[in-house]
């Protein structure tokens, strides 16, 4: 039975379309006439002959395990494309179509023929439309977009006066207090904990799966061994694609740093020369309140340190990691105060002290004046929101509005960090509940009426997304299950694991997102801190919920998720010098191998003022990369691509940036002459991508036919 | 009798001198009262006991190997002394100490009270004066220096009209031609190529010794194992001293670019903005004589080669190198050639040609700016002098004097490639001698008779020294030995081996240097290439003939040379990015380990311009080393100090830079607050080298008492 189903399978057919049967590693000089008008990418190509009639398929995989294992992947994926949708989040087009039976590449001029395989936008949304990230609704400035970012400068629509309520730790929102009697809510998440917990153990049997960890295992090998063999026949003719483009380099490509903390997006010698800039020329701002009350100048604060502007060093600084960092997670926290005093910390680096943050935006704004003068390269910073208290939105949108931190090469993330059980030892919260309604009811309040505070709204014009920070390498207290309590339940003193943090932010994201999607306001992705440390179940849930994830170094010990990561296109972005620091040494780091295999990662430097030390951490990170690990030019432009199409920059702005069809599948979505990515590239990794989708795809489709025949013939 | 000899030596009590015998690894807080007004630095202390009981001496190494190994190490040391004295170079002080029999470390004090242990300076000259390169004699501008540098405003001393002759290759100098005619030479080298051959050759086969090279690979495992041992113990107490010290931190400490090659001392992205500055803004300028004779404009020159300025980016420049440069140095070279095109590296990097030099004058001069912009950078590029016409050193003058290629933070090493073989087959020389003529009798002439050539004259007070370079990896075609024909006679159409060309380098340039010194001008070290690939015997010569090297990679291949280059403190100017494009991979490459051992190791760039990413190239090195290797601060502000000291800037300049007894030994040379290194650090590193040189020193002089004894016994 097994082995009509695998001889009904058509992707091995497919898997060869794109070569001569007669010749093994041919040059394709030839064009189909079928497809005629198609821009075949003339490269050299891959195939493999006589799988199909091997009784070993799949490298070493039985047909019974292969049947099992593709059936599990493809669950998976629907998974996952389920959270997206249901979260207006970007789901991988080329996975979707594959999941609704389309498989194989799509070339570049299939759309201009109006055939039935139409290019498709990169990303798809759940509705048929397309949630990549618009830019606010009034903020449409053309071509000439580049000079030209005022987020805080639009009119908000009217308020809507709905009735926001948290269930069980989840906003609804009802057009009125009538509704909310009769229970009708007009936005509400379709999913409930214990329905995600089923799914999470769908994806968290599977990735402890023995034979298809096996599986997945070799195809990833199988993927990485595929890139070098590209690599070496191709990499001549990628290098002669790239000189050939006039203008662009590696240098004038866009590079998003997709992954940065705020607090320290500068690295030590600015912050440095900040500070002594400031005693030099300001001694006398009030700058901290003591604890006796009496407010402190800046000269005063020095003076009760012994210190003196000259006397300053970075080493006396001392907010640089070092090797005493290494899995010390809790010593690399403290190095955010400078000197070792927390009232610096809370005097340069912080949003809401004394001088509301005055002197931490002028840092952030000299950042960006950096980067608008380098023109090329963007950010996207974290701030916190800790939600242990009231009106911490606000206070923090007051700070960017006051301040105007803005900046065309600038979008932010909230970061919140992980510390119920902190907040909560201090009486600051009386249950889990608490922190989501700090944090996400004026986001919504102000989503819903804006004129409730204006500033807050403004300032979500520049926020893109969401994160999850903390220590991931310690251990989860309690069981993620359905036996956890909700968070209105949720009094224990302990901190909930990881999972349920996840979880409660994602539906929370979802609600908003869906009410600004219909208001035509910009939306939120949900990319938290997954796979630093720690347990991988990690990445289970970040894997469901989250768009992009930043580190996923632990991938490299699940090979299961690995594939699914790569299967869904799923954004990593990676830091390897905040690694090398903290969890893993830089020459093992398996940012080149998940490269190789075709995961899209980008680099990132997570936190310039503790690891790096040039004026250009970006380029610093780039540079040790392709230094250390001999990456190419095209290597190099492919993980700039790849940031810029994991960031949450508008997509007005990628257009400028990558081409207007960026967001179409494979070839068609590149402009060499802005990515200065090959085509050879692009189309290795889409037809990788669709060869591997489609064998994924088509057996698990074999699979229910064939329980479907054995059903019918057993009745 | 050889136990007796071993109980005889003194050493091994005194290398226990620092610690309190009663405890391990105690923190030595008692001060010897004998010692009372000597400022012993506190830290905890390694101090083995028991060594002297032990049936296998020195860490497996029996009796008489020892005896032996220690008696041909001291040998090839003395024959170092030699050679560099010969020569004027730098010898280290601490080394000839021990030489002369005064064993054990320096400390603070000493000098202070006037004991026969004076501490001594840094380097000795061999006449008992000090050979540390001074200013130009009237360019000594005292504590004011670091503002004015002015080489070429000097009034050149007399002209003493000697007569010059080569002699087998070697300049001799006579006061006249009657002297010459009764070979009354005034400077001529006490040396020719056969005895210079039988120093070669002890060294050589000290490198080739079983029982020596057991020996020495032994002591660096365990100097190795000391200084891990060291950073476990001390690394708190040397951070603490860092912060201490106030102002001062790694980006305010002096570092000096030690090896660079002058064109291509900017990067990429520089020399691409530079051609693309001057295609718009100069087009019409005239740069380049065509085969045909006619003068092209610079717009001309890309026409032909049907390019424009906004096209040009750095992919298609192409001076960059890549994954097929790796043991690839012929490709390597061909990237100096920016698009490919010979033509363009004519007008835009060479010294010599139709624009006289002006461009690559104005890129070299950019590169200044920065540098003094920087302030604490400094580098020491190199310029070639081939030696195949008469007339290429006073061009090279010219070019420096009329462009005014001059910056306090440069100074500039010749470097003359090996490439005899090419001149000879273009019948540009017939003999070897003659390029030692085209090299070295100008820049005598200009020594001598400064009126003879006023411009060579003054851009010899910006030289600092002579480099060798070229790819090393090609095997020698002639064996170096005493049969070699003398340059006279060398008119094979084959290279002479690397040995030859570096001795008869050597001997010009000590010719060089005598006449300078008693002229009271600045001298010359020599800095040759060396160990970066090919053979060991390399490494052979540059030890008895460089005051320093460049690479030195080969000395993880030979412990025996590596601990002579330890014992000596020849400095070793490397440079891991570039061997981890051309040699050896960034995470394999040997300098952590040298800097463990105590070599004197300091980083370079090579060539920013094929091998660096970002704006700040000598940073980026140092960021790497500092990330890859996890270095502390103090180690980098070692690396640093490794540099200055390498360096062949004058003597005034490091005083102003290191502190004005930066010559002396161990901490006593040493300010923290200008080199922001512990004194810890400092006299672990001293202290450790004296023991060594304690060691091998008493062992040698108790093999020779007691052969002395022997002979007594049998007559």
């Amino acid at each position: 039975m097994c082995e009509t189903t695998i001889q009904d399978m058509k992707w091995m057919r497919r898997a060869n379309w794109q070569n001569n049967p007669t010749s093994h590693l041919s040059r394709t000089t030839s064009i189909d006439l079928t497809e005629q008008l198609e821009e075949k990418v003339k490269f050299m190509r891959l195939s493999i002959e006589g799988e199909r009639d091997s009784p070993h398929h799949f490298i070493g995989v039985g047909d019974v395990e292969l049947l099992d294992a593709c059936t599990l992947l493809a669950q998976s994926l629907k998974l996952r494309e389920k959270y997206m949708e249901m979260s207006q989040q970007r789901f991988h087009v080329t996975t979707k179509r594959h999941l609704q039976g389309s498989y194989g590449p799509l070339r570049a001029s299939t759309s201009a023929k109006g055939t039935s395989r139409v290019v498709q936008h990169y990303h798809a949304s759940p509705n048929g439309g397309d949630c990549q990230r618009e830019l606010p609704y009034n903020l449409d400035y053309g071509s000439g977009y580049a000079d030209i970012y005022e987020p805080f400068n639009c009119t908000p629509p009217d308020d809507l006066n709905y009735t926001l309520k948290l269930h069980h730790g989840v906003v609804k929102v009802y057009k009125s207090e009538a509704h909310e009697l009769k229970n009708e809510p007009l936005y509400e998440v379709k999913s409930n904990m214990k329905s995600f917990v089923k799914d999470y153990n769908v994806v968290l049997s599977l990735a402890a799966h023995g034979p298809v960890k096996t599986f997945c295992f070799k195809r990833l090998c199988y993927l990485e061994s595929k890139f070098n063999l590209h690599i070496l026949l191709n990499e001549q003719n990628e290098t002669a694609a790239q000189k050939a483009v006039p203008h662009r380099d590696f240098y004038n490509v866009r590079k998003v740093d997709t992954h940065i903390h705020g607090t320290s997006s500068f690295n030590q010698k600015h912050l440095l020369r900040f500070i002594k800039k400031k005693l030099k020329k300001y001694p006398h701002d009030k700058v901290y309140q003591a604890p006796d009350g009496h407010i402190m100048t800046l000269q005063e604060v020095f003076e009760s340190l012994n210190l003196n502007a000259y006397d300053l060093s970075t080493d006396s600084l001392d907010v640089h990691a070092d090797k005493n960092t290494f899995h010390r997670f809790d010593k690399f926290n403290q190095k955010y105060n400078p000197l070792g005093k927390s009232m610096l910390r809370d005097i340069f680096l912080k949003t809401n002290n004394y001088i509301k943050g005055r002197y931490f935006a002028e840092l952030i704004k000299e950042v960006a004046a950096d980067l608008e003068e380098s023109k090329y390269q963007s950010t996207e910073p974290r701030l916190s929101i800790y939600g242990n208290c009231r009106g911490e939105c606000d206070r923090l949108a007051d700070w960017a509005i006051n301040n105007n931190v803005v900046s065309p090469n600038i979008r932010f993330l909230i970061q919140i960090p992980r510390l119920y059980d902190v907040y909560k030892a201090k009486n600051m919260v009386s249950n889990f509940e608490e922190i989501i309604a700090n944090t996400f009811l004026p986001i919504i309040e102000a989503s819903v009426n804006p004129s409730s505070n204006p500033n807050l709204h403004k300032f979500l014009n520049m926020v893109v997304g969401f994160d999850s920070v903390d220590d991931e390498s310690k251990a989860d207290l309690t069981m993620f299950n359905s036996e956890c309590p909700t968070p209105d339940q949720w009094t224990s003193s302990k901190n909930p694991p990881y999972s349920y943090y996840l979880y409660f932010m994602y539906a929370n994201i979802a609600v908003v997102n869906m009410i600004r999607r219909d208001r035509g306001l910009n939306t939120f992705s949900f990319r938290p801190h997954s796979g630093e440390a720690g347990s991988i179940n990690h990445l289970v849930t970040s894997f469901l919920l989250a768009e992009g994830i930043n580190h996923g170094l632990l991938l490299r010990k699940a090979p299961a998720l690995q594939y699914l990561f790569y299967l869904c296109q799923v954004t990593v972005a990676m830091s390897p010098l905040s690694n090398n620091s903290l969890f893993l040494d830089y020459h093992r780091n398996p940012l080149p191998v998940f490269f190789s295999r075709g995961i899209p990662v980008s680099l990132s430097t997570d936190d310039p003022m503790q690891f790096h030390y040039t004026k250009e951490p970006l380029m610093e990170e780039y540079s040790i990369a392709s230094q250390v690990w001999k990456m190419t030019p095209c290597d190099m432009c492919e993980l700039a691509m790849n940031s810029v199409l994991t960031s949450g920059f508008e997509r007005k702005v990628k257009q400028h940036w990558l081409g207007k069809n960026f967001e179409r599948e494979g070839t068609a979505g590149n402009d060499i002459r802005q990515s200065n990515v090959p085509n050879i590239r692009i189309a290795f990794r889409h037809e990788t991508l669709c060869d591997e989708l489609t064998m994924v795809c088509e057996t698990a489709q074999a699979a229910v036919r064939s329980r479907q025949t054995s059903a019918d013939n057993s009745t």
